[in-house]
């Protein structure tokens, strides 16, 4: 079987990704979770992957697949039915372009207003890049939905959906003023199983935690 | 035939993945380059781009890939037979997972180092950090030679060369000191004809440029 290694449920965006797209596509997996709190956190994320970052497919034979973005195209090569990308070709295309859109950029976003899944945090980190980020983020999901007519943005639930699933908490948690259509969007994302799984297992791993946590404010709803 | 929108030669580095990656694979494109220098540079970006970054592949049928890694992921499905990336499953896991942390790291060596195609900056630019990133290059490429035996990182030349190709460049630029395997694999990499004809015609667009260029020391070699 496959082995996904992850980190903490609620602060993990780049974890979150490739869990949501294995798990919307019914992928099994074994999940390996690493603790950012543990005292010995470098050395376990260097055990489990030659950059010292998470998240980090074991194939079957062993073979370590590192960084998300290679994780879903590897994953798409074991299981072509699975649509892991939209099945039209030039959808799979502009699939591709937001999500590699996604992870060289939005630095202003991911670092102002980082994933805290259980927190809200109103108005936080918010700055002119931010939101330069933010409508960058509503037109690119606008663009998508009315091309596919939703309820994902190609339609079905894809990768692409899961690379984005961060930033849909992310504007959740620091309170974004968004437009309608890009609210429901989110909504819709929060409601599928994968996220509601996602974030119940946070909540678990959560109250599990026994050291101090003085950026916890409170505890999202 | 494709289109592949790139920007000026001596200094696009993301231009030149991508541009390499298809031209030593020998699939054929029209190359459309826009000028960093030009007056109406950010608006012409804008045109060819919704990101405002180049490079973009613009397929037969208009539609537009942006971002170097989702061109190189499209290319490989238009030319399964080019070989874009590894053949063996495990390889290519290994080079998407290299070429995807390049896509999204080494953020100090491009920050200081950038690509300056043309110039020799000895020394410039080096700081603890950048050389973290250069002992990263230099431990991703020696697993990959000593696994596939080189001349390239996984035995024929792949897009996975292609991605590292700018940090080649300055590796070079700047004169950082590496070991003689490292060297080696530069070397090689600066004698394929992809390499020669995209430096030949980077000193072409630089004759041509007749703005003033305060930073240009020296040209190289
Ligand atoms: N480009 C990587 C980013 C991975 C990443 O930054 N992971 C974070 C957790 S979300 C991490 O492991 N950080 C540990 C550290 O930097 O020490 C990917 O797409 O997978
Ligand atoms: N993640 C993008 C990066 C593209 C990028 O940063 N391109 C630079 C040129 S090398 C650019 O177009 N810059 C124009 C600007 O930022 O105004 C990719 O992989 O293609």
């Amino acid at each position: 079987m496959l082995k996904l290694v992850i980190a903490d449920k609620a602060y993990s965006s780049w974890s979150l990704r490739p869990w949501l797209a294995l798990t919307q596509a019914g992928i099994p997996f074994e999940e390996v979770r690493l603790r950012f709190g543990s005292p010995t956190y470098k050395q376990d994320f260097r055990e489990q992957s030659p950059t010292g970052k998470v998240p980090v497919l074991v194939l079957e034979d062993g073979q370590r697949v590192w960084d998300s973005l290679a994780i879903i195209e590897t994953a798409a090569e074991l299981f072509p039915d699975k649509g892991l990308w939209p099945a039209n070709p030039g959808n799979r295309a502009h699939a591709r372009s937001i999500c590699a859109e996604m992870h060289a950029g939005f630095m202003q976003l991911r670092s102002n207003m980082p994933m805290h899944l259980l927190a809200k945090f109103p108005g936080r980190g918010w700055n002119l890049a931010v939101q330069a980020d933010i409508d960058r983020v509503e037109a690119i999901w606008r663009e998508c939905l009315q091309k596919s007519g939703g309820p994902f943005l190609f339609g079905n639930f894809t990768a692409a959906d899961a690379f984005f699933a961060p930033v849909v908490t992310r504007l959740d948690t620091y309170v974004a003023q968004v437009a309608p259509d890009t609210r429901a969007y989110m909504d819709r994302v929060f409601a599928t199983e994968g996220m509601q799984t996602w974030i119940r297992r946070a909540r678990e791993e959560f109250e599990f935690v026994d050291f101090e946590e003085p950026y916890r404010r409170s505890v999202h709803g």
